[in-house]
């Protein structure tokens, strides 16, 4: 582990060895480190010692640290070090790490690069790719050790021997038949714990929780949730065994999907970190912002049609900022609750039903006890009875209407398949803001004429 | 894996086994099943039978299953099945399952408890318990298997193959010094792939990512973020190893970690589920809205001292949620920016200010462009430059100052040690409207006088 401290002795140390030109050293020196503390001691090089390291670091070395820094930096850091040396780092990558890079690639250099390659990882890398993103066949590598089940534990023993260097830290071996299809999973505790001439079979799991290539990554996480394993088998439509989705790819699918969700909630914060330039966060910012300003101008006009009851009670406006933003606030309560809910269960119609339900009288409790609190205060505030009324009314109201659309509108999006999170935020905030005046106004019109 | 449609028939299968006291049938049918898919048979079964069911499975079962579910289904679990068998359950369960239930318990009863529990486990039981929730020693179990690192491979199978049984999924053996201290770990492939008579010493990893008892939550879970590891040992401030944590267990570590956060943007949502009946969650709802409700007038008595401002140019009201509106949104975009990168770094006050500078830069270009455009629509939309001017000004100094309340709150928050994230949803919502109506209305009371 790096620490803030160690770091800055461990840079100097690099930055002295290049000068000292002590390239074994140096190579020796990162190879007993761990792919994040490697990534961080390269961040932390001025840009002219970083492309020395580069060029100076072996394959192995450069494809480890790799693992630990995002596609925007790999291309940069591939660009750097040249075509030719770059086509071998990416030669030693992980298939999932490969796949998401070469996604990014110009068509003419990747046929170029899986030219190169050596054709069992080419063709594997080349399905790879063609599986939509965020589904189990585009997170899944080929590092995995697969022996037929009709074999001794020896011979899975030899097996792993032969393949030791290659693998990911995987702790199963998984089991096929004569097809290829997966019929259980040995983990290496129970290969040592066994006599080696007894047959796999007679000691393997056969309740293997595994996914398909088009399983989402959504679902991954949720079979994470439920079931306690480190690695994932993956399977093609007929049960054939193709990949294996590993510990540290499934621990970064559930910070995605949950990274994901909480980014709707913001609005677009993704891809901004505390390196991004200031003009390209601007723009990356703006869009919603300009959409969030013409959402605004709905609320204006509305309030606008109202011109001339404001006029006469000029107070309304008082309320306005309160009846809006709780209308918001309960809506966004409802809608976290529902959110997180279908994300952990899967629902039917009776469930449904019942969840609307059960929202409603929260709502209506709700909506009555700050209905009268705020009719309450607005009397005393201001004086006038009627004022009061329409204040509290609408609250009471628009609070029902708010926690109604927050239960509603996700439910609907899961039903259309879209993600239930999309909703969060300016979705709901706008519907419930829109809502809120109308009902406010129009009671208001009609009570103080 | 249990589908929607499996579970019915799953569900009628045991209430047959119950009516026909098929009671050994019953455990065996359980015994195979994985602990989640227990626990959603045992909650789909109508109150009566789900009770019988508790008396009829055996305590290793009841004890597998009590994985799964939460920590108040556990006490309502326990309370059903009488104190005789629940204290045998409880003997059972896992060390961090245990303490947290213990927890909730009643003095005396859990003196009771520790008092008939074999000697080894209750004191390791009460120690943990004196740990603060979310450190590691609450979280930590001591079903690992530790070995001292002079022995051979040989030793270390023959150690496994004794504790078999009572040890949780972990992939690795840990190795100590004649002190207890930690010196490194070796996996069961490594063992499995050695000469049994080779020394473990000469084997072993000596960089271990461990953890001490006090180490926060938040921490092991950034410590998952970067490393690769699927159990993580735990040691006292001297270094002897005193526990595991195991990897389902830092899965939830890090759905917690990411779910309060959630929480957090959504004011309360925490402790309502789908199952939550209506009263009880209002009761959980309310504090916040009422709490939001005193806010919101903060705002009206702001409007209210520019009355006389407002009576002559009620179009100001037009653009009053629209300012409010964007203010809190580029606010709440800089916050998720600033939360998620304090999340993922430890930042120094250089950083600090790079980062401030970065945000100030941003809102500038932010503030101009939606400025100008709100002044140009709000010109020709009511045919008033004065207005045009005053709603464009406004809204460019009040989305720099909304972008830098959003930078600098969580900032300040994260210095003081507190969690950043507090400081979103309504924090951020309220400061921001504030600002922003001070600002509109002053500059509109300047300009149109």
């Amino acid at each position: 582990m790096i620490t803030k401290e160690k770091l800055e002795g461990e840079t100097l140390k690099v930055i002295e060895k290049l000068h000292k030109e002590k390239f074994d050293e140096l190579n020796e020196m990162f190879r007993e480190k761990r792919p994040y503390d490697m990534s961080v001691i390269f961040q932390s090089l001025p840009e002219k010692h970083g492309i020395s390291l580069l060029h100076n670091l072996d394959e192995m070395t450069i494809a480890s640290m790799m693992q630990k820094i995002n596609t925007m930096q790999k291309l940069e850091m591939l660009g750097k070090i040249g075509p030719e040396k770059a086509n071998k780092v990416l030669a030693l990558l992980d298939s999932n790490i490969l796949t998401r890079l070469l996604k990014k690639y110009p068509q003419v250099q990747l046929t170029k690069f899986l030219e190169e390659m050596d054709e069992t990882n080419a063709s594997y890398v080349k399905t790879m790719i063609d599986y939509p993103e965020d589904t189990a066949g585009s997170l899944m590598t080929n590092r995995y050790i697969s022996i037929e089940d009709h074999s001794t534990v020896l011979d899975a023993i030899n097996k792993t021997r032969s393949l030791a260097l290659y693998l990911k830290g995987n702790n199963h071996l998984y089991l096929i038949d004569k097809k290829g299809v997966l019929t259980g999973t040995v983990s290496y505790k129970d290969l040592l714990l066994s006599d080696p001439h007894e047959m796999l079979k007679n000691i393997m799991l056969e309740q293997v929780i595994c996914v398909t290539v088009s399983t989402k990554r959504e679902n991954i996480v949720r079979l994470l949730r439920r079931y306690d394993f480190t690695a994932l088998p993956v399977t093609n439509e007929e049960g054939v065994l193709v990949g294996m989705i590993t510990f540290d790819c499934m621990v970064e699918a559930l910070l995605q999907e949950t990274s994901d969700d909480y980014g709707k909630f913001s609005t677009a914060s993704k891809e901004i970190d505390f390196k991004t330039k200031p003009i390209i966060a601007a723009v990356r910012r703006l869009p919603w912002l300009v959409i969030l300003l013409f959402i605004g101008l709905i609320s204006g006009s509305i309030i606008s049609k109202f011109e001339g009851t404001l006029e006469k009670v000029v107070a309304l406006a008082f309320f306005m900022p309160l009846i809006a933003g709780m209308t918001g606030n309960t809506g966004t309560q409802s809608l976290a609750v529902v959110v997180r809910g279908l994300a952990e269960n899967e629902i039917d119609v009776k469930a449904v039903f019942k969840l609307i339900l059960r929202e409603f009288w929260v709502s209506l409790i709700i909506g009555s006890t700050c209905g009268l609190l705020i009719s309450i205060i607005a009397f005393i505030w201001q004086g006038n009875m009627y004022l009061g009324i329409v204040v509290g009314g609408s609250l009471f109201l628009t609070l029902i209407l708010g926690t109604m659309a927050g239960t509603i509108i996700p439910i609907i999006l899961y039903k259309c398949k879209l993600d239930p999170a999309v909703a969060s935020g300016p979705l709901i905030t706008t519907v419930n803001d829109i809502f809120s005046l109308i009902t406010y106004f129009s009671i208001a019109s009609l009570l103080l004429s």
